[in-house]
Formats: C-alpha cells, sequence, structure tokens
C-alpha cells in the first residue's frame, strides 16, 4: 500500500461509517461497505469477522496496552495509580484520525441495539483487563474490582469529552481519574439511611 | 393457570435452562424450549421476543424498582444512600426460585458471547437508571455517574455472593455497597504516579 492511501481497516471503517449514517447500519451489507472503500468483500472478511466488528477493531491492542500499562507502573504506586498509568498506555492509539471519526462513530453504536450491547461487552473487557492487571499486582480482590469500575469510568468520560474537546487523551483522562478518585472518596454515605 | 403449576414464564426458563445445559444455547430452538415447557412455541414469543431473552426476563420491573427505591429515599440521603435504596427495592424479586436456578443461568450466560452481550447491555442499563435517578435528585453529573458505577458493581458483587451464599438479598447488597464505599474512599491515589 502506497503512503498516500489509508490503510485497509481506515478505509473500510470510513466507508462503513458513510454508508451506516447514510443509509442505516440494518440496510447496510459487507459488501457495500467493501465496495464503497473500494476493496474486496473477501479483503474484509481479512480484517473484520462481521459488520459489526468494523466499528470495534482495535481492541486487543488496547487491552495490551491496559495490561502493560498496569504492569509498568512503579512498584509503589496504588491502585489508582496503576490505572491511570494504563489509561495513559492508551492514549497512544487516540490519535486524530480516531478523533475525526469518533462523533459519527458513537452516535451509529448509540442508535442500534445490537451495536450498544457489543460496545457494552467492549466496557466489560476493559474492565476485566484492569482488574486482572490489578489483581497480578497483588491489589485485594475488592479493592481491584472497585479500582477497574472507576477506571471504566475515566476511560468513558475521558472519551467523550476527548470527542468533544480534542487535545491530548492522556491528559484528558488523567483529569477525569482525578475528578472520579475525589469524588468517589467524598461520596455520601451508605450509612446515612 | 392452577397454583399447582409454575407460571409459564418461569416454566419456560427451567425449560430453556435444561436445554442449553444439555445440548448447548446454540443447539436448541424456541420450539424445542417451548415443548419441554409443555406450552406452545406461540405462548413462548407472548413473553420473550428471542431465544435469548428467556434469560433476561423481569429486567423492566427492576429498573422501576431503581427508579422508585431512590426516588423514595429520605430527601436527606445522599448518593450511595440512594443508590442502596434501590438495591433494597430490588431485593423483593430475588426470590428462593430466583436463587435455585441463578447458577445455572449465570453459567449459560458466560459461556456464550452474544449472552454476555446481552448481559453487559442490561448491567448498562442499571447503571444508566441509577444515574438518571440520581440525577433527578439533584446529584451532580459527576457524583450520580460514580455513584451509579460503584451501585452496580455492588449489584454483581452482591448476586455473585447471594448466589453462593443465598440468605437476604438487601443484607448481602448492602454489605457488598458499604465495603465498596470504604475501599473507594481509601484507595491509593493517582496522584502518586
Amino acid at each position: 500500500m502506497g503512503r498516500w492511501e489509508p490503510d485497509a481497516r481506515a478505509r473500510l471503517l470510513r466507508a462503513a461509517l458513510d454508508l451506516f449514517c447514510e443509509q442505516g447500519y440494518e440496510n447496510t451489507s459487507v459488501a457495500q461497505i467493501a465496495e464503497r472503500a473500494g476493496l474486496t468483500k473477501s479483503t474484509y472478511f481479512r480484517h473484520f469477522r462481521d459488520k459489526r466488528e468494523v466499528l470495534f477493531g482495535g481492541q486487543d491492542e488496547l487491552l495490551e496496552l491496559v495490561g502493560s500499562g498496569i504492569a509498568g507502573a512503579p512498584e509503589s504506586a496504588g491502585p489508582l495509580a496503576a490505572v491511570e498509568a494504563a489509561l495513559v498506555a492508551m492514549a497512544v492509539t487516540f490519535t486524530p484520525e480516531r478523533w475525526e471519526i469518533g462523533t459519527r462513530r458513537l452516535s451509529v453504536i448509540n442508535r442500534t441495539d445490537e451495536l450498544r450491547e457489543r460496545d457494552a461487552l467492549k466496557m466489560a473487557g476493559f474492565r476485566h483487563a484492569m482488574r486482572d492487571s490489578l489483581r497480578q499486582r497483588g491489589v485485594s480482590e475488592l479493592d481491584a474490582d472497585v479500582a477497574a469500575e472507576l477506571g471504566v469510568l475515566a476511560l468513558r468520560r475521558g472519551y467523550a469529552r476527548w470527542l468533544e474537546d480534542g487535545g491530548d487523551f492522556a491528559e484528558v483522562a488523567r483529569r477525569a481519574l482525578g475528578e472520579i478518585q475525589v469524588a468517589a472518596a467524598e461520596l455520601k454515605g451508605a450509612e446515612q439511611l
């Protein structure tokens, strides 16, 4: 592939988003996506298992970044500091290209039950990856659960803010996690009931 | 329906679980489930939209209980106290019958991608319901997000513990939320990185 053209995955994703927005997710076929991207259906299936997955590419890479980010945090880092390291490690994938299509991608997902389910599972995958990596650092099961839950919230809130304002995802996610940490520590308690 | 027989929904769920465990989810049809339950396919479809939904019945009721639990919490209750009220309100659906089939239900779900996705979306539904109900009480957007996230974690941890040990779900969930609150307040901080 010449450097003058985006790679096949990116072309397929753009073509898919164009078609999903023009005619709806349900009404679009893999053959149409491939055609719009100027590629063949078999090229499509070399990259993505089915129609849905074009919107959810790159998850394996992200899960690896979560794992290596947490494993690579300093030994003295607490659970949330390790989660922060994961978010910072993920930032490398939050490129300007990804930003540009992000809003359209999210609006397609939110309009379609099947895609919202897939997205919910993706988030559950991040939660599991954070929790498992924290457990491997010797974090207690309860603390790992709580830190992973707050980490995924930071990812979700950070992503929404990044789509709005752009900028460096690492910074945005760091700020989101910081706010969440303060809020979690100060939440008015269960004992009040 | 006579009082000597369980209602159609429960019969269909039991039949479905039997078949899913015996021959796998993929290999089971709605017609087989209905037949095993001694009911017709059209009765099945009066109760559940598709094969999957037999495992996820009652979510609307639960979402309503979440909403009314949070809305009905005392005005002075903080966000986590309101979330606790939601968990306590949900307890009415955690019956001995539900307990009896819970472990099998969960193992079928965890074995099948499609069902795990559906389950992830169900949890996201609870999160949204908690967050929206908290917002209606005037809780800030950040606090509502954090409290809902911790509330869903309490639901998940409480449910797992309840399936293991049985007992009163309200008590189990309350304890789970209490632990989570303490852990969240004490998590070692992001500023350490």
